[in-house]
């Protein structure tokens, strides 16, 4: 039995688009004679829709759709595996349930709803989806087939730190035999993500004796990429073959008691290296950020530090270097190196660049705002510079029709090292889920892959914020090193502060309490992230939806 | 039998402090010979924590929290009803549960555990707790009560729209033929809601044939508001008592076969009007989120307009004038009586008020930005005079230590008629989830109840923006009658979109299309939406955490 696959990038809401998308690759599955053709998880509206979901017009949507894929089915031999929204039948329990459905010949053949519904980090499932309870069979050809639906396969996974489903469904597979287990997923990215997940389903391929394909969709819905990497494995767990990551692919396998790949279109044997995967996430998520959202071009400030200079070579390379405009906003407190670091950068990017230097603004602005009061603070102050940087580069992008980047890290943003309606402004925060020290890796990768576009200083220079006089990052926060490693493990391990403070507590010399007050300022500053702009997830524990913290709260343990 | 209950306002993770308000009540309560003491849900670590709820530190808290009031009650004849977090029993599911305790004479003599968690709108209690299926019975001298979690008693909300629990706890309670039904909640204010409530629990009373005593906790947790406003209802479904809304309460009464009070302190036998209770709502939401994030005085931006001249009425109940600073901030497109109106309100209000003309800034600032480009395209024009005006009330608040109030209502938000950075800047928006018919409606209200605060010409001029000479709202929106018809259908109600061309699309002479392009607007305006500051929810459907929308998406329908 020859088996198709194709792994698409669904947009939210977007029916007659991802309707495209499936007819194109089910034309491609017929000329290849496939049986079969799989598509992805809630393939034909995009996920996540969020509370779009409980929307009359989604299930409405979905039907016509899936009623205009059953006319495409007509007289053809390949059987289509799409994923969609259905209303629920009877009386009781939530509105609707995500489902697969097999289409064949004009008709429905086979329907199966998602029995284990993600409701932890950026997942709300049991928000809008009933669950079902139970697994049919569906019959191909003699052989029997189960259906899963991403979540349906993880209750084994060890991240959930418990047994939190009370039924897991791999355990009901075993009494049905199947000779075949497909899974269809709309599952995100994160760093290590493959190879978790890849392992995941050969541990289940070889407890049931099956194989197992698995196809994911590869794209972004804001914040959340979903990296594709669809596979297949053999009965004895051994992966038959990899869909690339980050980019469409189509395939077509032989299935009879075991499976093997015929063709790949965007193969990827040999796993790629993470910080690879991580390069290709964030240039996939900013390319469809702007695709999604309509927008063409962007501007981003460029200070001659890392973080920007990061910011820039991945903008470029999402969207094309003519696409980018770099602004440098030198102050009286910027070293001349920073705007001349800035300027190398963007020549060496190719990317549009601008000097809009904010001192007589600045000093005209804190002028007129002083009045009754003498010299304004000095938080005041740095903040001001801050905001008038965040104003021009919004005045720029509102007049040139671009979207901001905002170039801050997940250290500073954990922290509160950054300024509300400043340096945080802007339409989507590329490295806002990376720590500091993984802003480094990533920019010595870049400049090994990209020719070393990102000047050297800008890697090995104190990182400053440059807002008042001879300012480094380490006056205000612990070395990176210690910070990065004291963050994952409060916000992605979620270990307890006796924990931290013996694990952490010497970790930075001279500041014997640093661990108590690291914690205290993170959730002290919960204020400035309800108001960020959303960042590409690319962690366990993202900063956004998948972490909700009260601003009102007393937390110092 | 005697049974005392009190209406605290818990603060989330604030152990000590919540702790010392059950501890007053306790010693209260036996002071008059209480038999039991009723604090409302999760009274010990407040509500809703959110992802605090994943910490390892909050069953810890809780424990040593409940292990105090072990210690409390020894030797006393009253009982403790406390609602808390507790560890899951057994290998399966969440971790944690949602339970009320009670304690007896040093001992915890009976425990139940929510059995229906919300996981709508606000809502999020399936990503943390595991359900309880079944009710016990506690025996209290004899008598039969019930103890239930707030949400128990909802399964037949017909604002749910369908039976979305399949087990309805007050189902299975009339076998247990109770003598007595006691909730404990945290249960969110919005318009109409006390009404609905007692309505809902006087039919279950009723219904079961038994009295029913409903604790309610007051405050507010960022944008929700918890309304008190407890009360106790006889076996007949007939209200006994209610306690005022909005404010700290404690009551005794008495029960036999029915209720009926002693005494009570906050007491509110005359349902207030709901326009009133809409003012309290924004009062003490003002009130606690500063007393929360311990800062002690606003400033905002006085614009002449209502919305601005409403929100510092508002803030000077809460907070007292003299801790209010009103700034006005006129440009060369603001007309005169704009600022004369600010200077009046101000004046009458008795709070601070400074004047921060923008001219200058303005001018100097598109100067020096434009650069290159010539003069400035409108929208950028336009948005930077707000973006300005946000970056004085930043640097301000920033200099004085206090928080910024943003004046902003969900008409505005909703259509994406106000700026990024600019006039959505802030810590807290009182009135973001009021309709602009709804702000008249309140401003005409508190002129009323506080003495023609508001100048009359701010309640009569039509509304504008002063972005540009002679500029009004309705240059760019529809009438806000019609407006805010189709927000609250659209938003509240969930209405197709079909439905809404019908009962709005001739609302608005000579713009056939109007209902489509304002729906589109709304949804085109999501990713201003995600950034905007909290706005205490007042409806059925707030902006914020209970609305959650992609924003890379298509949905024009």
């Amino acid at each position: 039995m020859r088996i198709a696959a194709a792994q698409i990038d669904p947009v939210v809401g977007a029916f007659d688009a991802n309707l495209k998308l499936i007819r194109e690759a089910y034309q491609k599955a017929c000329s290849q004679k496939a049986r079969i053709l799989i598509t992805p998880e809630m393939g034909i509206c995009g996920y996540p829709p969020h509370d779009l979901l409980l929307r009359p017009e989604m299930v409405e949507r979905c039907e016509a759709a899936v009623e205009s894929l059953l006319k495409m089915t007509q007289g053809k031999e390949c059987a289509l595996i799409v994923g969609h929204v259905a209303a629920t039948t009877g009386e009781y329990g939530r509105a609707v349930q995500n489902v697969v459905t097999v289409i064949e010949k004009g008709r429905r053949v086979f329907k199966q709803a998602k029995r284990l519904l993600p409701t932890h980090d950026v997942f709300d499932e049991a928000r809008y989806f009933e669950p079902e309870t139970e697994s049919q069979v569906w019959d191909c050809d003699g052989k029997k087939i189960i259906l899963a639906i991403c979540e349906d396969l993880w209750a084994k996974d060890p991240a959930l730190g418990r047994k939190i489903y009370r039924n897991d469904p791999v355990e009901s597979y075993k009494k049905l035999k199947p000779d075949l287990l497909i899974a269809i997923a709309a599952s995100p990215y994160e760093w290590g993500k493959r190879e978790k997940r890849e392992k995941l389903h050969s541990d289940t391929a070889r407890e049931l004796g099956c194989p197992l394909i698995y196809i994911n969709q590869y794209g972004a819905t804001d914040e959340i990429l979903f990296d594709g990497g669809s596979f297949a494995i053999d009965r004895s767990g051994k992966l038959a073959g990899r869909f690339k990551l980050f980019e469409a692919a189509f395939g077509v396998l032989n299935f009879d008691a075991s499976v093997s790949f015929e063709s790949i279109e965007g193969r990827e044997d040999q796993a790629p290296e993470e910080i690879e995967v991580l390069a290709r996430a964030l240039i996939v998520g900013t390319r469809e950020y702007f695709a999604r959202t309509g927008f063409k071009s962007a501007v981003l400030g460029l200070s001659g530090g890392i973080d920007s200079a990061l910011v820039a070579v991945l903008a470029a390379q999402a969207l094309g270097s003519s696409r980018v405009l770099g602004i440098a906003m030198p102050s009286q407190y910027s070293s001349p190196h920073s705007l001349e670091d800035a300027e190398i950068l963007a020549k060496k990017l190719g990317i549009k660049f601008e000097v809009r230097p904010i001192k007589f603004i600045f000093s005209t602005f804190s002028r007129e705002i002083a009045t009754q009061r003498g010299e304004l603070a000095p938080i005041a102050l740095e903040n001001l510079q801050s905001r008038l940087r965040g104003t021009i580069l919004m005045t720029l992008s509102n007049n040139d029709g671009s979207l901001v980047l905002t170039t801050g890290n997940k250290s500073e943003i954990a922290t509160g090292y950054c300024t509300l309606y400043g340096d945080m402004a802007g339409a989507i925060a590329p490295i806002g889920d990376l720590y500091k020290t993984q802003v480094y890796e990533l920019a010595r990768y870049v400049n090994q892959k990209w020719g070393s576009v990102i000047p050297e200083r800008s890697l090995t220079r104190a990182p400053t914020a440059e807002l008042r006089p001879n300012q480094t990052d380490q006056d205000t926060l612990p070395p990176y090193d210690a910070l990065d490693a004291l963050l994952k493990d409060y916000l992605e391990l979620s270990m307890s502060l006796t924990e931290l403070r013996k694990k952490h507590g010497d970790n930075v010399k001279g500041s014997p309490h640093w661990v108590d007050e690291t914690i205290r300022r993170v959730e002290l500053n919960e204020y400035k992230r309800r108001q960020s702009v959303p960042a590409f997830k690319v962690s366990s524990k993202a900063f956004g939806i998948g972490r909700r913290i009260p601003i009102a709260k007393v937390w110092d343990q």
